[in-house]
């Protein structure tokens, strides 16, 4: 996806809210802001926002010197989404359709983002998601929800990539992977995170923290944009995304990053922004699983 | 008011929504935005937002060649208003606190701007708004609302100036000048608009289409600011401004510009972001009559 000029205005927020978590003062802060203002003038629109968005934390982690400043918030969505882990479970194994259902806890996760983000309360929100009678999800919330397509492409593959998002998000990634583990026991499954801290995107140890080492292989993408910035991922990583049946991309950033690849990917994500609504064809706060060829369309 | 840090996303939105009204196409748009990227990086966050937004509209102006892209939305709001025109009168002369329904009523004006700007369906609320059973405003949005220092005020001042806010809500603002000639008949009531076209404020033009000069003095300020700049003010406005006993200030803008000056002063608002929110000690979307030595307190 291209960078879209209201992009920009956000770009500039990420930054502040980056620096703030980050401990910056506000002379630091305004600096931040200034040399993302110096950036932005030769930033060129074709290049995707997770391009723009390795450029603007790289800046806050070089001035303010901290590597990780989403360290404690990760910590703490790993250890929120854990809690809820056995009511995860129970409600895939109580529902007609596991696969549905853990799909679509896969994008509440997603969800939980966007909240944390927005000043929602979490914690009661996915309270909310799992007391809810039937579907985590809205049926008239799924813009696009080519659900038979991924079950006949589940179906084929021997091989699936998953790429992962935020730190928390993967415990709701493990009830997903567990449960296609569950229908087809042969799938090889491998979940990419990222190689380096970028906002609070998962790292290896989260991945590990929170229990996908058990049904999927864990590799790095290589690479530290907060999504999978194809040319700047490891060659390892490279070699699997080529080889592998199947791509199941989790969340905005994944799409914005590969949105105009052609190889099988279903991306999974809540669309979070004007921006990114603009560019599906849907409206903000809609709930997207789409496949990489099905783009520009607004039915289910 | 200073500007925040906060306020910097918020001025690239601007230009952005600013662009776009004018019909710049998106070259023109992103050559705005590279402008405005420069000059932010020597504001002095001393300065008022109303002094960059002028600055900021000043330079859309100037890229597009438009000198009032806002005309037509500008006509728009003031014919819409105009229609509400009988209907506002009945509701303040069916009220038993007139003034105090003439207050709300003027602070509903400016609500109304705000849902221009955030795609609510102004006319649907309006209609909320006066079908409402009592007050136009509800109790518990009003975090701030020095009624009864405002009515004291009224009584012994014997000349007011008004500051403008946008077109349209000029309307709203002459209910409640009329109300207060219903009452005190002898009061001299100069109502102050911008000189020059900026974003939709109202101008000399649109006081008189919305028939203010009917109960009130019509004049200019002599600036151009989304706000009363007083540096940037003519001769004779400043004479008014000094000699007054009361001054109503209308709208956020004139909050931002004027919130630093010791004179008698009422701000009348919404507020609309979470920097002005921040700065008077209240919520996002919380109403406020406020007299300028009252600020910095959430009690009615």
């Amino acid at each position: 996806m291209k960078t879209y000029l209201d992009c920009i205005p956000c770009f500039f927020k990420q930054a502040l809210d980056a620096a703030r978590i980050a401990g910056a003062n506000e002379l630091t802060q305004k600096r931040i802001l200034n040399r993302l203002a110096k950036t932005i003038q030769k930033f060129p629109l074709s290049s995707t926002p997770p391009e723009m968005g390795r450029t603007i934390y790289k800046l806050v982690k070089e001035v303010t010197k901290k590597d990780d400043p989403y360290r404690e918030i990760k910590a703490k969505n790993n250890r929120l989404a854990l809690r809820f882990y056995p009511k995860l479970k129970r409600r895939v194994s109580y529902s007609k359709d596991g696969l549905l259902t853990a799909l679509e806890l896969a994008i509440a996760g997603n969800i939980i983002d966007y909240g944390a983000k927005n000043s929602l309360n979490v914690d009661k929100r996915l309270k909310e998601i799992l007391n809810e009678e039937e579907n985590a999800i809205k049926q008239e919330d799924k813009a696009i929800f080519d659900y038979s397509q991924f079950k006949d492409s589940l179906k084929k593959a021997n091989s699936i990539l998953y790429l992962a998002d935020n730190a928390g998000e993967t415990v709701f990634d493990r009830i997903l992977i567990e449960e296609i583990k569950s229908i087809y026991n042969d799938k090889e499954i491998i979940y990419a995170v990222k190689e380096r801290p970028i906002i609070n995107d998962a790292l290896i140890q989260d991945a590990y923290i929170c229990g996908i080492d058990k049904s999927a292989e864990v590799i790095s993408c290589g690479s530290d944009g907060p999504g999978t910035i194809l040319p700047l991922c490891s060659k390892n990583f490279l070699k699997i995304y080529k080889r592998v049946d199947m791509v199941i991309s989790k969340g905005q950033g994944n799409y914005e990053a590969l949105s105009k690849e052609r190889c099988p990917i279903f991306f999974l994500f809540m669309a979070k922004c004007p921006a990114i609504a603009k560019d599906v064809g849907c409206n903000v706060g809609d709930i997207i699983l789409m496949k990489n060829s099905s783009r520009k369309r607004k039915a289910i």
